[in-house]
C-alpha cells in the first residue's frame, strides 16, 4: 500500500486523480489539499464522494505532505508547484507534477512562454518527461516525474513515428487542434461562463500556445533535428476530450497509407494505451472518452504529398490524470493498466 | 425618432435590447453604459456589431444620460437602478428598469428577499409593472416602468386567468421552472463555467427564490386574495429560454380541458404576443426562442383534482428584453409588435 | 466465474453493462447479440473496446444464449423479450430483463400503457422486481428479475419512505421528472437528431406516460392503499442522469424537514447505493454521474403543506444497469458495490 | 410585393428562409412545399409560427408553383432539384438552387462526388454561381442561381483574395473545416441522434468531402490555374456556425500580416457582409451566429512560410439561406442588406 497524497485536489485533474485512485488495489489516498479557505471534508466539495472517501482537504502544508506521503501528485496551475517541490524532494518524497514547471529543458522558453522566472532551474535536469510511451525505462527510476500535457502528449504521440522513421517534412508539421472545456481548468472567468461557451467555437493562442514549445523540444530531442511546428488549439463546446488533426508533408510523395500504419504499429507494438486504426477509420473522441487510450488513424495517398494524422485522447486522463497514474504504476511496479481500464 | 440609451449594455439583457432596437425604425440608440475599465466602442466588446453599431460604451454619468436620451433602458443588477432612478426621473427622463428594484410594492418584501435597504422607496408608487397583458392602460402614460422578471412573466401569464376565473383553489398553487443559463446573467463565478454547468441539471433556491414574492404581489393583486405559492426553479444547460410547469388544484373536479383552454382564449383574445395550444399539445422551448411570444398548453381530466399548464417564454425577450421594448411601443404609439416578430 | 450473456448488447444499457461487466472479477462475458444485418466484432461497434473485448456480436439465437450462459442481462426495447423469456428459463438460465415486460403484475395495465397483448402472462408471477432496497431478499433467490424503469427507481426510492411511514397524503402526489437523452433510447427519429433537441427543453407524455402504473403499483403494493400519482416528464438536452423533483402534501402541517430526513435515514440505513442530503443541501445530476447512488434532498417548512424531495440518479446506472449489476451481485452473493464504484 | 414559394420548407435551410421572408417588405411568401405525407398548416410543423404565417405546406406540384410563385427558392437535398428545375425555368419562374445541382461546372466532378448521373446537363452553364462577392453583376441578371455551399462559401471567401493577389502557394492549401450540426440537414439516422453527436467530435469525410470540387473549381475559375485543395471538415456539437482554419503558404516568406491585412480589405471595400478583423484578433462563431456576416481573422509572421486564415459564418445564413436571400436582394434591386441585418 503506498500512500499518496494529492496537492491542488480540487482542479478538473486533481479530482480526477481522486477517482482513479480510488479504485486503484496498492493506493491510499492519505492526503488532500487545495487553495481554499479553510479546511472542508472533500466529500462536501465533491458531493458523489461521500461515502467514499471522507478525508479533509486541508490547506497546503509541506510538514503535512511530508510525514503523511510516500509520493505527491500535483495538479497545480502553472508556476506554483516550482516553489514546493525542491523542499519536498529533500524530505525524500516522490513526485509527479502535472503542471508545466519540470517539462521544459529549455528554460529560456518555460521563462517566455509561461511569463516568470523559474524559482528552481536546478532541479529540472533531474525531472523526467512522463510520457510511458518514449521514456518508460527512466520513469520507473524516477523521483520527479513532469508529467505532459494534453496537447503535447497526442501531438507528439501523433508525430513521432513519422519523424523517427524520417518519413516527413520537418520544416511544415501543422497540429490544428481542438479541446474540450476542462482543458481550461476550474477557474472563474467571464470568457469560461456556460452561455459564452456554449454554441460558441473559436481559435485561441494562435500560434503562441504555451504547449509549442514543450511539442518541439520533445521531438527535436528525438529526432536529433530543430523542429518548429505551427498550433492552432480550438475551444470545443464539450467537457473533455481533445482531437488533433495533424497535417505533415511526406518526404516521399510515393509512400501510402497502409506503409504508414505499420510504420506505427511497429513503433506502439507493446503499448498497452495506444490502438492504431485501419485505414479510412478515424477516431473520435467519445471512442478514448473516461479512457487512457490514445487512438491514431491516418489518410494519405500515394502521389500526394499530405499525410493526415488524426489523434484523440480524453485530456483528463491520457492528458493528465490518467498518465500520471500510468507513471504511477510504472514506478511502483504495477501492472501498468492497474485501474485504467 | 426617439433618442434611447442603454445602461448596462454589455449584460445579457443590454446585449439584447442592442439587436432588437437597431432594428427598430422609430429608435436611435444615441448612449451606451456599463460597469466596465474604460470606455471602449461597444462593437469591441460584440463583435457582431462591428460595422453596424459604432458608438462608445462609456462609464455610467447621470449627465450625459439625461443630455443625450429621451428615454432609458436599465438593464441593471439588482439593487443599483434604485439609485440613478430618482435623478434621472427629475431630468424629466422615461425610464424602463428591467432589474426588480421597482417591481415590488411591499418594501418589507424587497427588502428580506433582495437583502438591502431601499434607497428610493417614495418611487415605488409611481412605477407601472410593465406586463402588458394587465397593465396596458397604465404603461401608456407611465415615466417609470418596472419590467418584470423572466420567472414571473411565465408563472403570472399562465396562473392568472384561472385565478381570475376562480377555478383554482389559492391554497396549493406549485411552480415548476426551468430555466436557461442566460438566467443567471454574465457573471463569472466557479459554479457558473461551462464544464461545471453543462451535463449537470440542479434545483436552487428551493422554495426562497427572490421572484416569489413578485408572483405571489402581482396574483393577489388581481385576485384580491393572499396568493401564496410554491416555487422551485432549476437550472438547464441551454442557453436561453423558460418552461414552467405549473401544478394548481381545480375547485370542481368535473372540469375539462376544453373549458380551461375556452377560459384562456377569452382572456388573451387581444394579446400579441400570447398563444394559447389546443388540447394534448404544449409548448416547447424552441416554439418561442428567439421570439417575444408566450405560448400556453393545458392538460387536465374531468374526475381529476390536477390543472397542469405548461408556459414557454425566450427568458431574455418576453422574459426581459422583449417585454422590455413591447413597453416602449406601448408608451410611444408604436404597433405593439414592432420589431419584436 | 460466472459466464454471462448481454441480449441486446448495442443499446445504451447493454454498452452501459459490457462497460461495467469488464471489470467484475467475477464474470466472464461469454455472448453478445443484437438486432443487427450481421455478426461484427463489438469493438467495431464501440471503438473504445477495441483490445479490451475481442468477442462477436451476433443475431439473436436461442440455443447459443442458452449454451453458452449462466445468466443473461436482457436489454431489449419493451415486448421483445416477453418472447424469449419462456423459452431461456426452462433452458435453466436465470435472466436480469430490463425491458419492462414483467415489471407490472397488472397485466391490464401493461396491455394498456405498452399498448400490446402480453405473450408470456404465466411468469409475471414469478418475476422479482429487482428493487434493492425493497426486494433484497427475494432478489437473492429469484431466476426471473424484471428490472425497474429509471423514472420509477427514482420515484419509488424518493416516495416510499415517506408513504410506508405515513407522512402524506395518497391523493396529490406530483413527480415533475427530467431526463437525459440517453432515457430515450438509441433509436433514429427525427426528433431525436441533435439539432432539435439541443438548446431545447420539452415535456412529453403529460400523466400518460408508460412508467406511471409501474410506480403506482410499487407504492400501492407497499403502502396496501391504491395509490395513484401525477407524473410530467421532460426530455433536458443532456446524455446522462435523471433529477425528480417530488411534490407531496404532509398529513401534519408541523413536520419539520428534520424529522422528515431522520426517518428517511432509518428507512435506508443500511442501504450500500442510498445517500440522503442534510437540510437545505439538494443532489445535482452530476453528484451521480457515472455512479451507482441515488441522492436524496428534501424541503419543507412547520406550518406549510408541502414537501419536496429531490431525486438524482443516472438513468443508465441506478436507473438500469447499474442496478442490474447491483442485482447480479445479489444473486451470485458478492459484495453489493462489486465493480460499481 | 414579390410573390415567392419556397420548396423543401421543412428542412433547416427552408426553415430559415420562411423566418427571414416573413420579414420582407418586398416579398409574399405565396407557396411552400415539402416531401411530407399531407398537406399541413405550416404552423403545426414549426409552432413559432402560428399566428405570423397561416399558409399550408404542400406535396410539391409543379403548376402550382407555377401557378402561385414568380420565383422559387428551392431547399432540396442534392439530386432533387435536377429533375425539376428545367420545366420550371420553362413556366418563367426564376429559381435559387440551394441544392449542389448547378453549382459544378464540370459534370464529372458533379456525378462523381453525388454518385449519380445529372439529369439536366444541358441547365448547367445557364446557372450563375451565387457568391456575391464574386458574381454580383451576373447575380442581377440570372433566371437560375446556384447558391453556394456552406463550407465553400467561408473557404473561396477566406482563399481567395490572397491566390488573386498571387501570395500563396497553390499545391498546399489546407482547410480545416468545423461545423455545427445543422450542416447536416434534418434527417433521422442513428448517427446524428442527440446523445450520439453531444460530448463528441470527430472528423468526417477526409479529404473526399463533396464540397472539395466545388471550391476548386471557383478558385480555379479565378485564378486561372488548377487549384487542389485539401479538405478536412469535423462535426461539433452546436447548432449553427461553421469555422473554417486555413493553412496557406506564402510565396514570400518576409510578408507581414499587415500587408495581407490590407490585401483583403481592398478585396472586399466595398461588401456589405464581409468584416476584417486587425492583426490578433480572430473570428469566433458567436460573432457571426444569426447574421449573414462572413468574419475573417489571419496570423503569420515575417519570415515564416505560414499564414493562417480563420472565416467564420453561420452555416444557415451566409451558408445558405442568408446567402439566397442576399441574391434575391440583388435579383431584384432590393438594398442588399434587407431582412438580413
Amino acid at each position: 500500500m503506498v500512500n499518496v497524497g494529492i496537492v491542488g485536489a480540487t482542479g478538473y485533474a486533481g479530482e480526477e486523480l481522486i477517482k482513479i485512485l480510488l479504485r486503484h488495489p496498492g493506493v491510499k489516498i492519505t492526503y488532500l489539499s487545495a487553495k481554499i479557505d479553510k479546511p472542508i471534508p472533500i466529500s462536501e466539495i465533491f458531493g458523489y464522494l461521500k461515502g467514499r472517501l471522507e478525508i479533509i482537504c486541508e490547506l497546503p502544508d509541506y510538514k503535512r505532505m511530508a510525514s503523511l506521503c510516500e509520493l505527491l501528485f500535483m495538479a497545480l496551475p502553472h508556476t506554483v508547484s516550482m516553489e514546493m517541490v525542491p523542499y519536498l524532494l529533500k524530505e525524500n518524497l516522490k513526485i509527479i507534477d502535472l503542471s508545466a514547471d519540470y517539462r521544459l529543458r529549455d528554460i529560456k522558453n518555460y521563462e517566455k512562454f509561461y511569463n516568470v522566472k523559474h524559482k528552481s532551474p536546478q532541479i529540472i535536469k533531474e525531472a523526467v518527461y512522463g510520457l510511458p510511451e518514449l521514456y518508460r525505462e527512466k520513469i520507473k527510476k524516477a523521483k520527479l516525474i513532469a508529467n505532459p500535457g494534453c496537447y503535447p502528449t497526442a501531438g507528439i504521440l501523433g508525430i513521432l513515428p513519422a519523424l523517427i522513421a524520417d518519413l516527413i517534412e520537418t520544416d511544415s508539421i501543422i497540429i490544428d487542434a481542438k479541446s474540450g472545456f476542462t482543458g481550461a481548468g476550474r477557474k472563474p472567468d467571464l470568457n469560461n461562463i456556460f452561455s459564452e461557451v456554449n454554441e460558441n467555437l473559436k481559435a485561441y493562442k494562435v500560434n503562441i500556445h504555451q504547449h509549442m514549445p514543450e511539442i518541439e523540444e520533445q521531438l527535436s530531442r528525438f529526432s536529433g533535428k530543430k523542429i518548429k511546428i505551427n498550433f492552432v488549439p480550438h475551444l470545443i463546446p464539450l467537457n473533455r476530450g481533445i482531437l488533433e488533426t495533424i497535417y505533415l508533408k511526406k518526404k516521399d510523395k510515393k509512400l501510402e497509407v497502409k506503409e504508414i500504419i505499420s510504420v506505427y504499429k511497429r513503433f506502439y507494438k507493446k503499448e498497452p494505451f495506444i490502438r492504431i486504426y485501419e485505414e479510412k477509420k478515424f477516431p473520435q473522441i467519445k471512442d478514448v472518452l473516461y479512457t487512457n487510450f490514445c487512438d491514431l488513424g491516418f489518410y494519405t495517398k500515394a502521389g500526394e504529398d499530405l499525410l493526415i494524422v488524426i489523434v484523440a485522447i480524453d485530456n483528463l486522463l491520457k492528458g493528465a490524470s490518467g498518465q500520471a497514474v500510468q507513471n504511477f504504476n510504472i514506478m511502483y511496479g504495477f501492472n501498468e493498466r492497474e485501474s485504467l481500464l
